[in-house]
């Protein structure tokens, strides 16, 4: 299989960290694959763009930092004048299109979704945008079965959240659906 | 400064992700620090012993995974017996005394404390074990100040839960008093 080099990235606080170790856990307990997640703070971490790496293929991962992500997801305006430069050519970039302007051509797929929005209106919890972009994701990479990811949910959220965290989820995988040929 | 490199060890859901992305967040924000935590799930993390690394330094870090550990956490028995071989000698374990029996003599400082029990006993609620595991380490290694930890719960945290975060942090935090000269 591909090797997917992810990077998630957003302000702190938008869960993005909660987001990469969900997917990651989906992807080893219930997909039979191997992955890697990290995060690296540096000086810029304090006040910049928080950023969450992972790593899913089927066999050995030796290095576990990305350097040049083929998935590469931005929450914020910040985040995207900041990992933007490191797409790998050819790849997947997933946008909000409320916080995300796009500002610059670059040889990727570029997919802007209003997942911001479309949480407020639907959900109203603000809380749950990591898990609804999680949908999307997993919807346009095919990577990871949304109920492998609701399986961890339920390992990790607390019982009277799960169903909001489901309805998020469910949410972004259909947002993606429409890009999918 | 020496270079910490960290691996917590326990069951799933014992939050040894969420105590190392805390006590990352901690030293890059409030103490100037980098730092780097990363998890890799191969094989045999199902249903084996979860395992977080977390790399500290007052300098850039090159290479985000820890080989060898030089603080060892355990809170199972499963977890001390796949990691403990991997311990830099000289190093430092702490075990929960509770779960793990210390089965060999190894070249490292090793500190036994009543985690779990004293967690129950004083707040009733095995989900702050990974808080009070988080306040013994931060007494032994002093590489963090708790109240830079607490400044993390206190973005991390819901609101109502924060309080008895910050008791199990300080009882972590006396609980490994008496083994510092």
């Amino acid at each position: 299989m591909e090797r997917f080099r992810i990077v998630m990235s957003g302000s702190g606080g938008q869960g993005v960290i909660t987001a990469a170790v969900i997917l990651s856990e989906a992807a080893v307990l219930y997909e039979g694959l191997t992955a890697v997640q990290s995060q690296a703070y540096g000086p810029e971490a304090r006040g910049g763009a928080a950023r969450a790496d992972v790593i899913i293929s089927d066999s050995e991962i030796h290095f576990p930092k990305v350097i040049q992500p083929n998935v590469l997801v931005c929450l914020t305006q910040m985040a995207y004048n900041k990992f933007v430069p490191i797409i790998r050519p050819g790849g997947l970039l997933i946008t909000d299109n409320r916080y995300v302007t796009i500002e610059r051509k670059i040889d990727a797929k570029q997919i802007e979704l209003p997942l911001y929005q479309r949480v407020m209106d639907e959900i109203g919890k603000p809380i749950v945008l990591n898990i609804c972009m999680l949908g999307a994701l997993i919807r346009l990479i095919d990577i990871v079965r949304p109920e492998s990811i609701v399986k961890v949910l339920e390992k990790r959220v607390p019982q009277n959240f799960i169903e909001m965290n489901q309805k998020a989820l469910d949410l972004g995988y259909k947002l993606a659906e429409k890009f999918i040929k």
